[in-house]
């Protein structure tokens, strides 16, 4: 059996194997702060990158970034109802604006308590929306198609590092429309922005589809969502869309003059996607030597460690490396330069190595001075680590051939991890399960991996979809999404016996 | 006299012509959130512009990005006392984790009151020292060269937009080091970062040079500082980097095993600008026509503006500057390819023009039916908006010939705003004024627009410094910095009649 980078498996503790990745990869870390986390290099590099490809393809459809306030005070809140309900429960309050001595401690100033509370966002459809009704006076003035990239905070009692932090990063797009119809184009065109951005970029294949009311946004007409398929089988969903109808332009009062000269409200919708993504993709991607990062979103898609031994060939050595990196740098991966790091830390190459591997750098090369000699470069492939013999596959290359070929490679092993995760995913999605009891039992016998079931139901709303909901949160099930891809339903539904109206995804979830 | 585009000028009301270039530029506007502003797409676009190009300053000098909590325990400010005065006064504190219902209003909800309050940050020294302190066991993990870019908030009572706001964005950079001459050389590497970014992308001429003891970050040992010359000569600091010396390695643990095998605390530095910079960008390159946008940082720097007049050829002028904008953004400006907005809103061409005149736009392209005919464009430069008779400057020039200069064109507008701004900064710093008397006079009697004067000082410390401060406070007049190529001092102290050691800026500021 080959021994591996980490100390756990995913087979043997799939959730302490996600927090080793994190931890053997220096992507981030417990602050001290009751839920918050320290995101470092690697894990804020992944961020980074996935910012800028994100942010070009919402720049693309023509919205722009702003910035809004951090605090929004409880009176925004207070309009709309559903909305608070949704999230009063999990709000950082500011209540003083000062702090003073006393007793030798710091504490807040009750000479400096604020008359009215602001509250830490935790989303911004409000106080966005407050903004929309001072910009949007005539039908001209729409649509208005806005993004910010920010931090939000909602105050969860369980946390775990990336997937749900008390604070996390996010982008959240906001736009008003005159009508209905322009809304939900705006809707699905940015739920279909976040499918392609995952399957892409992130090289994470997902399911887009309809949230069930349920499960729906606090204050959303409709919710759609990615649902992404981690190794363990539970659902991941990954971003999500919402067309929220005049739910906020009523509160808020976002109102206008349309060409008839009528006052009209505006339609509005919002989206966002999060830091949460990256433990998408440590659960897609990541192996038991650790994680395993898709080219296009890798801070350093191919890292040089040169093999020094402390002697005189070593300026030589580095010498060579440094003009590899250099010819990467110049040439094209997936249209833009290489990323590639010349790794000249005080550590032995060994160490170095199974850092990178660990990190899951695309591609590792290592120099020694046989391969200067030789005029070549030794390549391990992180998507391909191991030969059938279970020794690390370390290929010897022409350093010409190498460069030539890096954009290529880097995309090959994107399209492979995309490739892979597709197939898992396609295997794992279970069909034709045409009962109650058939779904108990798959979910009861299928072991630790069961991956998704798509059932068809005949869509119940309000207490009767509270009471199949209670069904299926009994088997620590829930409700994902109703694909858009979904074959039309044709028989009765699995929880009512009533005719079947469309098919929903039940699984569990993170 | 000529019409200008602003309804105050900068002679008339300073103050409120900087505000009117904020609204006219739709670059920001009030929230509704006490001392928080909406920054909208325009002013957004800048900072983008200055993340991006900063940025890369940053990581070209071996810094990496990572992402620290929001909130501070108070614990953690406790344990710098000079620290927690210099900031204690102006913090926003989360006292609770949720809010309840209570006579129709939502209220903190007592049951849920933090044990430990938590501050939300105005700088990071604390949560970030306390990582470092993790990090750090070895001479070997040093330096650690971080950067996060953020959110802080400061509870000012009177707030500005974008130069005092209770939150603003920023980057803080936070290093550790093992020896005080390379913490030292850090501090002053970044301090020279900062003024070629402000020199070469802002077009902001600046003086680098030391702070006095009393303008010292809290806790630093040294803060230096750039200084820029606001039109009406105030002075405004638009950037600073500290030599932090063990102050937060002590208070933090930032702790090391030398490579003698001993334990020493590590030095540290830190160092940031925020959106204050772009308030400097106005009041350096406002005119009373509104903002003139340095063309780097400029998010669009050339827009095209089609004179459509609802008929048959407008469907073939739009095409004519299709490929005007798809020609420019093929070509290069300063290394990039020329960021051109074709501007179809439904508005009056002349509102357009007057539009993009007020953001500062560096180039704004008019096409009619007339240019398009000879296969020309009307060219406006922003930076030289009129002629000599005050008639507005549209120079007709064929499309072939203006694609081939737009890069150009653009560079020759940085230089010229760069060179303006540099004449006028240079003719306001007064040297040789010998006395306090003659200082006094000099401010007393230079009018509105004094400048700034180069005085020598002894450089007097603790209760001589304090009574220096308060003569010149009264005049309403602060220090700036000790330029870090001012001529050495060969006089006497204008303050207290000693030898001088050194000269030192002193002038009103923002």
């Amino acid at each position: 059996m080959i021994k591996r980078a980490l100390n756990v498996t995913r087979e043997a503790d799939f959730a302490a194997w996600y927090q080793a990745v994190i931890t053997e990869a220096d992507m981030a870390e417990e602050s001290g702060v009751r839920g918050c986390m320290v995101i470092r290099p690697w894990g804020y590099g992944i961020w980074e990158r996935i910012q800028r490809l994100l942010d070009d393809r919402i720049k693309a459809t023509g919205h722009e970034n702003c910035y809004f306030p951090l605090f929004i005070p409880l009176s925004y809140f207070e309009k709309e109802a559903e909305h608070v309900d949704g999230f009063a429960k999990e709000m950082a309050v500011v209540t003083h604006h000062r702090l003073i001595q006393k007793d030798g401690r710091l504490v807040p100033d009750p000479e400096a308590k604020l008359e009215e509370p602001l509250v830490v966002r935790p989303t911004s459809e409000t106080v966005i929306g407050t903004a929309m009704a001072r910009w949007v006076q005539s039908w001209r003035d729409l649509p208005v198609l806005i993004n910010q990239w920010a931090n939000v905070v909602r105050w969860e009692m369980r946390t775990r590092m990336f997937l749900r932090t008390a604070e996390f990063l996010w982008q959240e797009g906001h736009t008003a429309h005159a009508t209905v119809d322009e809304a939900r184009e705006e809707t699905m065109k940015m739920l279909e922005v976040y499918r392609e951005f995952a399957e892409t970029c992130l090289a994470m294949p997902v399911v887009a589809g309809e949230k069930p009311e349920n499960e729906r946004f606090p204050g959303a007409v409709a919710t759609y969502s990615i649902e992404a398929m981690m190794q363990d089988g539970k659902a991941l969903q990954a971003g999500t869309s919402h067309f929220l109808g005049t739910t906020f332009s009523s509160a808020q009062g976002i109102k206008f003059q349309n060409a008839e000269g009528q006052q009209e409200l505006a339609q509005t919708t919002s989206w966002g996607v999060s830091t949460r993504m990256i433990g998408g993709v440590i659960m897609v991607h990541g192996d038991d030597d650790g994680l395993r990062v898709p080219p296009r979103i890798a801070p350093w898609q191919i890292v040089i460690v040169p093999m020094l031994r402390d002697n005189d060939e070593d300026a030589a050595l580095i010498d060579y490396c440094k003009g590899l990196q250099a010819e990467l740098a110049k040439g094209s991966a997936l249209g833009e330069p290489v990323r590639a790091l010349l790794d000249l830390k005080a550590a032995k190459a060994a160490t170095k190595r199974w850092g990178w591997v660990k990190k899951g750098a695309p591609v590792v090369i290592e120099v020694g001075g046989r391969d200067m000699a030789g005029g070549n470069v030794s390549v391990i492939r992180r998507d391909r680590l191991y030969r059938e013999d279970g020794k690390l596959d370390s290929a010897v290359v022409a350093k010409g051939d190498f460069v030539a070929g890096a954009a290529g490679l880097l995309e090959e092993i994107q399209a492979r991890l995309h490739a892979d995760a597709r197939a898992r995913m396609d295997a794992n999605i279970v069909r034709g399960v045409d009962s109650f009891d058939a779904l108990k039992a798959h979910f009861e016998g299928a072991g630790k991996y069961p991956g998704w079931v798509e059932v068809q139901w005949s869509k119940p709303e309000g207490a009767e979809l509270d009471a199949v909901v209670e069904r299926i949160k009994a088997l620590k099930l829930t409700f994902r999404n109703v694909p858009l891809d979904a074959t039309p339903a044709d028989g009765t539904c699995v929880f009512t016996g009533q005719p079947a109206v469309e098919r929903i995804l039940v699984a569990r979830a993170y």
